[in-house]
């Protein structure tokens, strides 16, 4: 059994991007496991926008991390040792692993810790992703908030990322016509040739805004909204009446003080519905979202793409990686 | 019969507020009344923040006013010579009248015109404020898109405007604490003392953050906006989860480029629904909402105030007067 456990806590909020100075590595010794406890190897953490947000000192959807704290996120771990009721040795876990190596599991404090069913042609780390938070973020924020009409136009900023990817594939699920923004032509690429996404442009070209205007004769209906700032003011222009704006990041806005919108005015004129969301709104639908999405990932009308960057003492670089748009698909750690 | 008419043209866009530079006064003949025509002397104009928004060269809800053309305004007119076979002499009206002293009526060319009923206890007036489009906006607004519940804490901005104050009223009527925000301290003694709002915050003063802070201890559940800018910001940081923003105005920036708002990362971070919204999306509800209105105002539990400014040339001074916060309740020209 590991005796070591090395950790990420947070030691100071980040001012912009995560530097030495916010995140420490650290190392601890593991106690030996008591009666009521689990201990789990992480094999991998997923790298999520939010993870900025659970850093800074501001009101926010949860606690945010206080200084001195594990830094959170959320992984895929394996049980190595139980003395714990529910759990077994070899049972794959996903929920709020930390960024550390190992994450001790207590009886007797209530847990985000769910077991991993064994799917066939489904990996584990498919659970961190496409039917882990971001498949249902993607559903819920489509389906319920968005509602997608047949003939409509979504568009999807970050759409080449984890989340953003499957919202336009929900969206041509539901027989939307497409259309990504992402910022490299690799992605924009990928999302087009492989996704099947009907138009992606690459808002780093200087033409951008005329190319999202010839990609949406019929004006948009949809948002799916995963960035904010400029690329959120050049779509609030294209929208139709009555649009409706499934808000879903402001990642733009993540590492400055106030994400701001100068196109606010918009939604008046439109008369647009703008709705933030979170999946946790929707937990007791969140079965029955899952199998679908598994049902449309088996059935090859979702696919997904990851970015793996390995080692634990990447976690920060990756974190920045986030911001920069250096991953496409699905980022995460391998440990 | 009147032989000569005098009537506001638009002369050029506003770059702030209104000036002659703007609004140029003419006079032109008025010609002798043709088979299928009415002509109605304007008594009664309406003064409201979206004119400004009419006179700009911007995309909106409504085609923007042209250069040359008469000024676009609701107003009440009294029909003085008729060949049209809707309307005879006498025939009170409301509807796009302009800024002018008679309007002429075509029974070939479609036009926005409705006649008054006569009901006892409401005067002519009634019928462009509480009756009319400000009555059904705080309606509309407040009931379809706010879903005030009993107990709920409601903020309106704007909160002794035409509007905002039948808003605030309804917001009583269906049970909720009520804060209104204005620019004056006559405004909030109004507010607060006869229309019975729970509090009214003069924004004007240093401290207005904390004291709607102390007005709103369990936070805010529904905002009626109609100011946007610091304001609606404000307010933005006092919501609740999934509470809700009724978007009616951002009057704040109608005399600027680009409304902007800089807290817009609360309708993530609380999951918010924000809506914009116009009565034209509630014609076919417009009359059992009209019936309603006039059995809240008859019964006392609506009132409502007007700022009368005499002189069809005083026009471009009152739409100022929006901007400058000069006018309680609801501010009309009268001819």
């Amino acid at each position: 059994m590991p005796t070591l456990n090395r950790q990420y806590l947070l030691a100071s909020h980040p001012q912009e991007l995560i530097t030495s100075e916010v995140l420490k590595l650290t190392e601890i010794e593991l106690p030996p496991l008591q009666d009521g406890q689990a201990l789990a190897r992480v094999k991998y953490l997923s790298m999520d926008p939010t993870m900025r947000v659970w850093m800074a000192d501001v009101p926010q959807y949860m606690p945010p991390v206080k200084i001195g704290e594990v830094m959170r996120s959320l992984g895929m771990a394996e049980i190595i040792e139980s003395r714990h009721p529910d759990f077994k040795k070899g049972d794959k876990i996903v929920g709020l692993t930390g960024l550390q190596e190992y994450v001790l599991i207590y009886s007797s404090v209530p847990h985000s810790f769910q077991k991993l069913p064994s799917v066939p042609f489904l990996s584990d780390t498919n659970f961190l992703g496409t039917l882990g938070h971001n498949g249902l973020t993607a559903y819920f924020g489509l389906l319920e908030i968005g509602k997608p009409q047949s003939g409509e136009t979504l568009v999807v900023s970050g759409a080449a990322g984890a989340t953003g990817s499957i919202a336009g594939q929900l969206g041509k699920i539901h027989g939307c016509r497409v259309v990504g923004i992402a910022g490299t032509d690799e992605k924009c690429k990928w999302i087009k040739d492989e996704l099947g996404f009907d138009a992606a442009i690459n808002y780093k070209q200087p033409d951008w805004k005329q190319q999202l205007a010839a990609a949406t004769p019929k004006g948009v209906d949809i948002n799916f909204e995963n960035v904010g700032g400029e690329i959120m003011d050049a779509v609030l222009d294209r929208m139709n009446l009555h649009g409706r704006v499934v808000l879903c990041g402001l990642i733009s806005g993540y590492t400055h003080q106030n994400p701001s919108l100068s196109s606010f005015g918009r939604v008046l004129i439109k008369r647009l519905r703008v709705e933030g969301f979170i999946i946790f709104d929707y937990v007791s639908k969140f079965m029955d979202a899952g199998k679908q999405l598994g049902m449309w990932k088996m059935m090859g009308k979702i696919k997904d793409r990851q970015t793996i960057v390995k080692g634990l003492e990447k976690a920060p670089e990756a974190i920045n990686m986030l911001f920069s748009g250096a991953n496409i698909g699905k980022l995460i750690v391998e440990l």
